[in-house]
């Protein structure tokens, strides 16, 4: 469930509910800013640790006061409903601690 | 000391000693291979906690059994002596658990 790749308009109706996020390729991502390296790696390390709980991984990209967090679905070829399920998660839980870029 | 920006000859020597490293624009850069999710951000985790030590911090992009490394110095606009290190110590502590790709 969930692994089928969304089709154009799928993705397009996904994103209008994920601020935020955009599509790259056959990825979506989004970068979050924060204050500094150590508020950046913590919130890359709850990514990662949901990512273990729900056996589903996004690519992190941790810099300076900035984590880009990319879901892709590399079986589908694209982008699923769990690649939209971890942005949502993602927003969900950094929404009290800071607000996407881009 | 060690925030002088490396000229190109000073910065292929260093490279010359860095296995795996090559330079990446303005920056230095390396991508280790891991045994899946866990391993690799286990790393990404101790390289984190080294450039806490060390007052620098490189990007660290995890993936699915990889970790790209990449240091610059941005107030020099460039490779330092600074970024030499932080890929020697990331290189030395890194060579019993795994081998450069790239």
């Amino acid at each position: 469930m969930g692994r089928k790749r969304l089709d154009e308009d799928e993705l397009k109706a996904a994103l209008a509910e994920l601020p935020g996020w955009s599509q790259a390729g056959d990825a979506i991502t989004a970068a979050y800013p924060f204050d500094g390296y150590e508020a950046a790696f913590a919130f890359a390390t709850r990514v990662a640790l949901y990512a273990q709980r729900v056996d589903h991984h996004p690519d992190l990209l941790v810099q300076w006061g900035k984590v880009t967090v990319t879901w892709s679905t590399h079986d589908a070829g694209g982008v699923t409903r769990r690649d939209v399920e971890g942005a949502r998660y993602v927003g969900e839980f950094v929404r009290a601690q800071s607000s996407p870029t881009r």
